[in-house]
């Protein structure tokens, strides 16, 4: 058995990750923190849980992190985690950190988009858990750093092209549409019903923070830097990513390549589905999968993936990389 | 021309009143008020209206009020309201307050509800502005209580049979669901849009302030008591009350008796309609509409209304008052 | 392991019956089938289910029916079902029937509300599967009558005070609201999105089908005759179904006595929670769980449970009543 | 008083001119026609006009619309359109076309995406009618083409720049969401609540019938050929289109630039608010108003643009080319 810790554990992550624990055979929840004021019971601080776990969230201890658990899923926001995650790592656990603070390797780069890093020492050592691209790393690690819900989708939808290089990578469009889980369980103006109900609007227009992320990701496995123009949207939904991706292919590709190209990179995944038509949102919610599809059309490449931005994008990814790391079955609890 | 003044015009409901005067050609805004943090040109606190309104929302000033309005809408909440509306009588102004503090006549009942009633000589001679059963009394008043949004619903679709004395009065059920802008423009979790989107849940068990109220206009219609248990709910939508009053008839009443019974009543009001069907929500969003539709069940009344809360709930309804309050057409600026 | 068919595959009950039985460690799909234009790869039918399932979706042959399977959950909508379940009895399998075909004992009550009944011997043997009520009885059948999505909720809100004769039988008001995957597959009008969104209303005013079936239930827990008036709503949300119940109590119920007298009777029952505060029908969404609230409001009683209509209401009942039938863990495939 | 008649009466648009023409002081509504069996009074067809409509909607007759119309809103399908719109020319009357048959002025483009064109002697006269582009063309012209909905977001978001030559126009990406009453009024597998509720998806990839209509007009204000990649989704909401266009700008411009270049293209239009930011379909819906809010990110042009597809996309745009054809003030019926 896995043991089990989820430090931050009060968010919309903590909670997918603690419902897709309680089908895991091989892993069990021990120990579950937060901040003091979101501590308690954890079928008071989520009702849905009622009945179905004993533990109660309470604020960290590293000795007890220590005794405890073999892994910590870490759930807090870029900034605050670089400060946890060392002291983690120090408890004897391996860690899967949800935040930003260790996915992007250019420290230049972070400290641009976010503040300054504080852990460069585990940053150089991280490696970016996602699992089609970079399995064989995954399985050596003790800090794997999670992936963002953008990335995922964006770099899914257009790995197989990138990795032969069939891509143009100067002007490359990421055109995403994000259901309202996204933005986390803090209530504000945008997010209130009667402001999001019904409506569509883009945001972070030029400075998403996932924009480098992508960029890097994409030029590991181009193998040449990429230039990416990343513009995400928020829908009326609460769950799940719908990328378009707009780029021009190199020469001489062809429509009739895409699918066999498709179907060839991904024979082997288990969360990954070649689509023969457009992708909906819906029919990936609430799972682990990553429903892509490629065309050509009027001479420009038209990719598109579907996740759900809390499995695939966060809290599944984040157990299947832990999977991978203990080499348990890869879709333990996830199928 | 009418010249109007918007007291606390920031939320809702003052939104509401704005875009229904525009359309008014009889009335014009000439002031608009809010709290000191709230105030701005109109385009900057409600982009909506850019380019429509060159007025700016500023605090209140009662001298200004005086000399600029005849007629002030005051969308503040109970208990602030009250330490207002005096105030702005003794501007000269006629007043049409949206909150509950003019709308219970019985102090004690008040009291127990909401907290010390401050300006007992106001409320008694405020008139409870729900215009097909008090017309007559709204003529002659300078303070209307607009009623609240549940009340307007629920008593319109009992009324005809109060009047007749054709229900028994000992135990009236009024079930009722709300879109979701029922609870105001402030941020909570509650109506955090991951929350509220795809829910559906009963509040204010027991306690609901429209409860008395219900009763109070209820009992005026049917000249007696009426026992009422209202329950609202809330459900994942912006706007509309559909109301389902569940009652026993009097002996003797007949399912055929109730069309005509009902077409009778409301014959002359330009925004009640009798439906052949049941109502739905869309069918009156957007509209000073309130649509009914009696039915006897199994030897029960099971009666039904479909408003929306933010016009016969509130702003359309206040104009409403106010047109018959300054004796233009009563559909003004509300078909 | 439980080898299970499924009759009629290919609508919502079908997928959802898919998706839990995918969970089960001890039960195993072998054979679905549906119309002949339904039919197909499972992968084609559902495309969420690509790379999950093996099996395609075929015309009923009996034969394949009685070597494959032990038991039959029978999807078919009545009157449709009743030609069918004889057969598929006489095949050998025990069945769960989704329809309403064998819930009604009362073979009038039955014909008033639906049509002529064409097999009468098997209703006389068939169990209704509502396990917190009838568990001993589920185990020793071969045919369960799996009910209707309101009346498991409504009558799980009331049966504790039914069955202490707590409740005034002679006038009970059930008030329910449907999210609209509760209308099936087939696209209509009403459920046409632009039509359903951000809307709600009553439908089946008088004549809705479960009235009966709650009456029937309702009846046999208190031991005497419940007269119901049942009224459906639909509202803008997939899945869930809240039911406020209201009735008068019996003399001397106190407010006290309700959460105790609810615990006690739900306290060994693995999908009822009771509640301290109102239900929501987000709570138990995706989920077997119905939770339940009761309350005592100015003398009257109001009721509340909700439940997933989809789960509780129909595929995940059924799944129960199958567990409870062969025996293995109530709760497998379900938590 | 302009007399108004709508031929294809029935659908969404229909009932969207209704609305907007009730409202509208210097037109009425004389006439409306329907297929036979789509007829009946006005608030039979449409229960939210009840009391408001004392017209009947009629199957067609042209002597009847010669003496009873001046201009005629003609809401049918592409192609059914073209065989009406001579007729209701030559019966005298001022046309509107809702269709796309008179707005490509190619015919074989025309030919390519829809169906041999049958009225080529008509389609060479028409205007299309945009008027923040052709406003003195549409004075002077018996036939405009209402512009589809999507072109007339796109075109609004980068008219300014392909005036000035500053967009490279060999690839452009135009990326839009639209809400689902732009399916139209027949219920359908995708457009079923249960199935587009929690949704979104690209659809119509590489063939959408608007890309040629963009990539003609953008042609037209450019003065040169613009190469379009036109990618429309849609999402679970009623109305408003967000549409995220992508280019590559001309040499040396700076995101200084683009504001005071806005405004200045714009600075009379009634209709078109250049904002500071982001626009969201909520802010439009149920106007006329387009929001445009362009940025340069990165090198790359990210140009946004939200109306209400019904409105400003369709019913409201006709209307206020029909004030223009008829010298009427242009925001009549429409703010």
């Amino acid at each position: 058995m896995i043991r089990v810790a989820i430090i931050g554990a009060s968010g919309y992550t903590g909670a997918e990750s603690i419902r897709i624990l309680f089908r895991h055979s091989q892993a069990e929840l021990t120990y579950l923190t937060a901040l003091p004021e979101e501590c308690g019971p954890v079928e008071e601080v989520f009702p849905e849980f009622r009945g179905r776990c004993g533990l109660a969230i309470e604020p960290l201890d590293l000795d007890k992190l220590s005794r405890l658990a073999d892994v910590a899923l870490c759930c807090l926001p870029h900034k605050v985690s670089m400060g946890f995650v060392p002291k983690l790592l120090d408890a004897g656990v391996k860690v899967i950190d949800f935040s930003a603070d260790y996915r992007i390797k250019d420290v230049g780069v972070y400290e641009k988009y976010y503040q300054k890093h504080t852990d460069i020492g585990n940053l150089a050592k991280a490696v970016y858990g996602l699992p089609e691209l970079f399995r064989e790393q995954i399985k050596g690690t003790n800090l794997i750093a999670n992936p963002g819900c953008f990335p995922t989708g964006a770099v899914l939808a257009m790995a197989p092209l990138l990795k032969e290089g069939l891509i143009e990578t100067d002007s490359v469009i990421v055109s995403s549409v994000t259901g309202a889980s996204g933005a986390g369980k803090n209530p504000s103006s945008k997010f209130h019903f009667p402001n999001m109900n019904e409506n569509l609007f883009p945001y972070g227009i030029g400075v998403h923070r996932h924009m480098p992320e992508m960029e890097q990701i994409a030029g590991e496995v181009a193998g040449t830097g990429v230039q990416i123009l990343f513009q995400p949207h928020v829908g009326p939904f609460d769950r799940g990513i719908l990328s378009s991706v707009y780029c021009r292919p190199a020469k001489g590709l062809t429509n009739e390549q895409l699918q066999p190209l498709y179907n060839e990179f991904y024979k082997a995944e288990p969360f990954v589905r070649v689509c023969k038509t457009a992708p909906a949102v819906k029919d990936v919610a609430g799972t682990n999968y990553c429903h892509v599809f490629p065309a050509l059309v009027k001479g420009q490449l038209a990719l598109f993936s579907a996740i759900d931005n809390l499995v695939k994008g966060a809290s599944g990814q984040a157990i299947q990389n832990m999977n991978i790391l203990f080499g348990v079955d890869e879709i333990m609890g996830l199928k």
